[in-house]
């Protein structure tokens, strides 16, 4: 038995307290440049919303209507782990974007963003989106220095998702239940959905849009202003 | 400017080295043990299948009718952040199963698995289904000793995914399309998805199927034994 995690096997090599000192070590670091990154954006008054979800919910499709219907100008960080895919939809829609390319890293870190907004130089009272990599788990660990945090889900990945990755539920500032418009043709239950969603994330705002067709983008504009 | 990383900011503690040389540590070693399970399972004669996608692409819905339709005894290892959702699913269909909930983190390591095997003890000639924490990112680099990896992409998601997500579609030995029900009502170009995985996936064999409504399963079915 091995007397460091307790598990059955004998020839056990462990290094877990070097890797949690390192993480410690990491994450601080991570904080501090969150912190850094919350400072710059108040003293120019920008607006710093972190969009993140699975592969495929939806964020650039959000982010793309919005741009075009919100009647503003707004700026796009992009995080993916490669192609520029996303920043061109974005900036064909009408916003200044940035691509980050993580490589094979699942998340974007707070330096990478701040490399980032120095580089939009956005106006003061500008709203900045950081569309995430597509990952429920990783992002959800790392503050940027956003002011919100919107967590998008999609009628096709199920109603139980809030519980199963509540990580990411726990932090959100809005839950955007996306795809409404396909509700009819997945197994999905808004009453489940609405249960996990209030305990995981008792105090965002709910809404339910599709933007892809539009429905409900309204409340999403009204919440952004 | 900071002469380790090239950014332009002049106060920037680097550790990038120690991360770096931990993670090559901490990789190896998970080979290691990657490595013993191929062996272990081997010498049993048990096949191990890596099952991997984004969160709600239709994973454990693929496990639930292959348990019920196949006509075989099914092992399932299942990784989830939270909750013994998946588990009792899987159970509820048939199977034996262990769940493996990994906290923060965002996939399931060759140590874990081990672990879950020794508990499950499959008999000679099983197939062992590991279903791992729902991330297109992570799990794909780690091995676990499996002998196939099948990646589900749903189309939902969109065509694009091979593309942003290659290190997932680069290992995969088969490419499962799921929610092929919804391909009239999301915007999917099987042609474009058809080039994407191509190009990231050549020496992968490619199945488009329903794993809710049963389109295509025999296939699936076909390629198990």
């Amino acid at each position: 038995m091995c007397t460091t995690c307790g598990c059955e096997e004998a020839t056990h090599d462990h290094r877990h307290e070097h890797v949690l000192d390192l993480e410690i070590d990491v994450l601080a670091k991570s904080k501090r440049y969150a912190a850094d990154n919350r400072k710059w954006l108040a003293e120019r008054g920008i607006r710093m919303i972190n969009v993140m979800s699975s592969p495929g919910a939806g964020k650039t499709t959000l982010l793309e209507r919005t741009i075009r219907e919100a009647k503003k100008e707004f700026f796009v960080i992009e995080g993916d782990q490669a192609t520029a895919l996303d920043a061109e939809r974005v900036k064909a829609a009408g916003a200044r974007s940035i691509q980050i390319n993580t490589g094979a890293g699942c998340h974007l870190d707070p330096h990478m963003v701040r490399h980032a907004l120095e580089d939009l130089d956005p106006p003061r009272g500008s709203v900045v989106f950081v569309e995430n990599v597509g990952n429920l788990v990783c992002p959800a660990l790392f503050d940027l220095g956003e002011a919100e945090r919107v967590v998008l889900l999609s009628t096709p990945e199920g109603d139980d998702k809030p519980l199963k990755y509540p990580h990411m539920f726990q932090t959100a500032s809005l839950v955007l239940l996306n795809k409404i418009d396909l509700l009819e043709h997945v197994p999905f239950s808004l009453e489940n959905f609405t249960l996990a969603v209030a305990k995981q994330s008792p105090r965002a705002t709910v809404m339910h849009v599709s933007a892809w067709k539009g429905q409900g983008m309204g409340d999403f504009y009204g919440w952004l202003s």
